[in-house]
């Protein structure tokens, strides 16, 4: 981990002096090098990017022209080689997968469009080639994929699948006479679908179809396939056979030019098919270092875990954007007066503000420092440190289980963060609503968030029955109550502390044991282990069930495996997040970060405190503290809001918010002179209610008058 | 009340045959009426407008086409007389203030852009003259204002106060020398901001200003001022003094031309002050019919509580749309296997995908019940048929209560339903991304969402305490606190029915009383009741402190007050579609209905069940049945959700969504076509893990020959 250091970071709040260090805060800098973490000089590397102007988002721009900056963007990105990290030293990169996602989940700071348009080339076209392809794939191709000269296409999701990539139905048929490949779309329902770089700029695509050869399906295998070249006019056109459409207006996103893409019996060489996980001789015959296709095909997909592990990253970077905006802009804004009836209230003083942002705050510094340790682990697999089968498998377990959490945390801070900027949150200057349409899609691409936590469940299932493999729905239905009935007698029992603590009848005592880590841990855990045993024991009677009972059994509890899935997800980052908090090595700004952990603990705890009391985790009495002692941890954090966003690192050059500028607090000066001056020259106007108010008193002082 | 006709409405689904009632399902059509409720003609006649292909929005359309564009669709509208019902039969209108609103919210499903404009000059501009102007006025101005021969401005908010009316700043100064108002912008704040029509088409403002004679502030008033006149070129120009300036784009709501007016001593006619309410003599004298500034103030507000009533009403509409396109693409849309391993499942059968859109179908349902009630209530006060004080008062919080429920269910809708639509709902040909980015400012203009439900709180305080009127923060804590101690004596004991319920240690039989409608009334009312009371017990130590200390009290409770609040107007609507079951006559249909209304109470106690049990109106042996129970509800519904969203009556050209026609059961029934093809010639491929899993039995099945 990153310890904390006295080199400054950026700080841009008008509330706040440029050395939070100074005051009795929490230590800014230093913080900020912890929240940026192992990679830190290249995620602020590529943040920085966004002081070019050439590479900012401009808001409003029609499709096609932020289609075409956005591509220019790319090719910027590509010439400073600041995108290619990833990729082995001797085709330009770095060797180094997880310094390349910690910056290119910073490129959400220049524009999102640009970030998913690089994502499409080098995370998903150009790691298809590396990572499925063979040396003479790396050496044909790859170069074009790094310095964009071929603009690629990422080509697996249908019209008719999605989420479900096994099911996919375009064929690649091996024909022997030839030794080429057919690649052919046979219905509507298998057009390639929601493709970046599709609708315009792709010049290859890696095409994701089910090998057929000798008559024998060997399922999805990915096939390079090349779908336009520059003609005679010098514009691009789609080579004989293939068809393209543009998806056109998206919710976001409009700077990549998404669109299907169908294939009519297009011929490829045998040697295009990307052939490390399997491979067909010239005579047709086909070979795989992995026996099993189950394995194979779960193989193939893993190396492209890394789409998923990026995106869990930039949800926490636009969420970070986002508190910076609404909490600077909140320690600005007044409205209303206060007790006094002058002076108006600032809006990060009113309670139901800091309930809106400050344990958004606490979750997205949970998500922070839980990506970083799964960021580490993806660099242990991918650099090869640790890359085992049961680490790709924990590691797409965490990517699957982050990946949900922070998309939907981006969006939800956004708006809250919207809405708690009122009218100026919706104007498009102030950020906040065009992130939040740039973002909208990363919930359900790159594996559908509700899909995502459902394998995290199963996965769950999976160790709590020990060693159930990846299979079917109803066979794990079947499988993990043949386990169930045999696991529950061996288990460890689990531990039932949180069960076992006295009820003082104090509620300061209770609330104070809450704020015990091990009591927050204990709670958290233990939930997870009794949902995920529960779930278990319910689906044991589809042991002896039909294949379709024993579906029915399995879909009857998807929504508590889905819960229990999350609850694993928030455990993970709750623990990441108590485990960074020693690496803090300032004594006040610990303890403050300690109290943020709190806030995440315990609104976790709060929002499930139902389950608590049903299961007799938690007594009636001390639940009845829990929310009270938020309450008491809002105030407690309510002055450090500005030091705990300011560590984030983003000045206005990332911001790019009006909002979060001082012109808030500059036009309450000019309001407050205007003020002063009128009644320095007397001509402030009375009231007419303080006329009133003077004149009943007057009446009342003087009734013998009446 | 309607009641149910055989009258056919729309029904556009694929798998629902069009008559409904012909099946075991619900009786679509007299359902349908019933949701269209007493004004059903008026609302069918306005969405119906939305055939005609000028007054469809055009997604993606740039901004200043988009402003034109709906200029001249608002122009259609006044032409054809649509939007004019709420205006005196003299003016052209019906005096039918309830059919108007009932129309004007359906107006979304043409464009939301469209609703606003002439929401700004219909609902506000307009109906600020109809209100708050004497018959003079209307005579002059009304005409224009609705043949939109004079486009208008409501300026009311400012730059630096939007929820706070009472403290805006820019100053209308009566001079009597020249019997003018000088209407003056002093400072930057001040600047009229967000307001439709003052980018481009506005032609004159209401203007809302601190009115001073004599050197007495006789708080806001509204001024009639022009600020825009055509010239020589046939362009319109600002007037001498008027400054105005574009908000540029925005988050939704692009058709509208947003922007910020300033003034520098503009003077008008001493008459253009809208005079109702207030009035200034030649001489400067000010005289108003409301002695009491602070009812003055809240009388003149009041008059514009019908944008927020109808705010509400479009959030209905808006939900209902998005449901009848997520769940009509559902119910096609398969994916994955299910138990036998060969056909794939229907979206709308997975449990997971039930409980993200049936709960909110049920809400829905709820809220556009209560819509009825509320517009019925906005007809009694406008129609003059019952429009005391009180009368006024109740409405005002009765719509502070639903315009929050209603927009946040919009936006929450909106996203749910495009999230489960996968990569198919981020497309703008599918609306649902276009419509949420329109909606989102709804939850925060005309009325903070959460302003408002403090207002209701505050209202639900006043009702506890008994009297407590309409005053400052600091003094309705004081206020409640001082009643609370005598109050909570002499008070009729909250019902504890639900608290007495003998647990039986039956699930089955507890669950079914769970479902008793007077059960559900019992314990959501109760929690009402009884956080009130909490809360105003807790701010009782008001009573002997400091205004600023008051305050800080208050403040320590705003959440829960807001939560209160919540509460409190999930209760109307739980109650308004009770209400309205016995209404339904198909048997079979108010069965249905019954259920849907039940799912909506019990997810309602089991969102807030943590309360229940902290509190002890629930064991915890009961509450595990809440949610086995909402499955269960989800289960018995899930059959008849098309009808259910069918009944909505928006059809093709209302929700213009690809997703919500069959395309997607067309494709899948070329795929099973080509499927069956391949077989039937025998072309299909042997799958290689059939071929191995076949090997392995062969092998097992001869061991002898290993």
């Amino acid at each position: 981990m990153v310890t904390s250091t006295l080199e400054p970071t950026t700080s841009h709040s008008a509330t706040t002096p440029a050395s939070a260090a100074a005051t009795d805060g929490v230590d800014v800098a230093a913080l900020g090098k912890a929240l940026d973490g192992r990679w830190w000089q290249v995620r602020r590397a590529a943040r920085d990017l966004a002081s070019d102007p050439a590479l900012q988002k401009i808001e409003g721009l029609p499709m096609a022209e932020h289609r075409e900056r956005v591509l220019e963007q790319a090719k910027v990105l590509a010439a400073r080689g600041v995108v290619h990290r990833a990729y082995p030293t001797e085709l330009g990169g770095s060797d180094d997968p997880g310094g390349n996602l910690a910056g290119f989940e910073e490129l959400a700071v220049l524009d999102p469009s640009l970030q998913i348009k690089g994502g499409v080339q080098w995370g998903l076209f150009g790691s298809a080639i590396l990572h499925l392809g063979t040396a003479e794939h790396h050496r044909r191709w790859l170069p074009g994929a790094l310095d964009l000269t071929l603009p690629g296409v990422f080509a697996m999701t249908e019209v008719g699948h999605g989420s479900d990539v096994a099911s996919l139905a375009t064929t690649a048929t091996y024909d022997p006479a030839t030794e080429e490949f057919v690649i052919h779309t046979p219905t509507t329902a298998a057009r390639k679908e929601y493709l970046g770089n599709a609708a315009l700029h792709g010049v290859a695509a890696v095409v994701f179809a089910q090998l057929i050869t000798g008559g024998v399906n060997h399922g999805v295998h990915a096939f390079f396939v090349p779908v336009r070249e520059t003609g005679p006019d010098g514009q691009l056109h789609l080579l004989p056979g293939v068809g393209a459409s543009d998806d056109g207006l998206k919710g976001g996103l409009n700077g990549v030019d998404n669109g299907r893409l169908w294939f009519d019996h297009v011929r490829v060489p045998r040697t295009n098919l990307l052939s490390r996980y399997g491979d067909v001789a010239p005579d047709g015959t086909y070979s795989s270092p992995i026996a099993s296709p189950g394995r194979r095909f779960f193989t193939m997909l893993g190396t492209l875990v890394q789409g998923r592990v990026s995106l869990s990253g930039a949800g926490v970077v636009v969420a970070k954007m986002a508190l910076a905006i609404a909490i600077s802009y909140g320690n600005q804004r007044r409205q209303f007066t206060g007790g006094d009836d002058r002076e108006e209230v600032v809006l990060m003083d009113y309670q139901q503000h800091q309930r809106r942002l400050l344990p958004l705050l606490a979750r997205t510094y949970a998500a922070a420092f839980a990506q970083h340790e799964l960021l580490d682990r993806f660099h242990d697999v991918f650099s090869g440190a640790h890359d085992t089968d049961e680490d790709r498998q924990d590691l797409e377990t965490l990517a699957a289980a982050a990946k949900p959490l922070n998309t939907w945390l981006a969006l939800q801070t956004l708006q809250e963060a919207r809405e708690a900027s009122g009218g100026a949150g919706f104007m498009a200057e102030n950020r906040l609503v065009g992130l939040r349409q740039d973002m909208d899609v990363y919930v359900t691409f790159e594996g559908d968030n509700n899909v995502l936590l459902q394998l995290v469940g199963k996965r769950l299932l999976t160790d709590y029955g020990r060693g159930l493999a990846k299979i079917d729905i109803a066979g794990a239905a079947r499988y993990v109550a043949a386990r169930a009935a045999d696991m529950t007698l061996h288990r460890t029992p689990l531990r039932r502390a949180a069960q076992s603590i006295r009820d003082t009848g104090s509620r300061a005592r209770s609330a104070g044991h809450l704020r015990a880590a091990d009591t927050q841990r204990e709670l958290l855990e233990d939930r997870v282990e009794a949902m995920v045993a529960e779930i278990a024991t319910a689906l044991r009677p589809a042991r002896d069930a039909s294949p379709a009972q024993a579906a029915d059994l399995f879909n009857a509890h998807q929504h508590a495996l889905i819960e229990a899935a999350r609850a694993h997800a928030e455990l993970l980052q709750w623990e990441a997040f108590t485990a960074a908090l020693p690496t803090i090595r300032d004594e006040r700004t610990r303890e403050v970060l300690t109290t943020v952990r709190d806030l995440y603990g315990l609104t976790l705890i709060e929002q499930n405190l139902a389950w608590y009391l049903m299961n007799g985790r938690i007594s009636a009495q001390r639940a009845k503290t829990v929310t009270s002692y938020v309450d008491r941890l809002l105030a407690r954090l309510r002055p450090h809001a500005q030091d705990l966003v300011d560590a984030f690192g983003y000045g206005p050059e990332h911001l790019r918010a009006t909002i979060a500028t001082d012109v808030e607090a500059e036009r309450q000066r000019e309001a407050r002179e205007y003020a002063r001056r009128q009644r320095a020259a007397g001509l402030e106007p009375v009231n007419e209610k303080e006329l009133r108010a003077n004149a009943e008193r007057a009446g009342a002082a003087a009734p013998a008058a009446g």
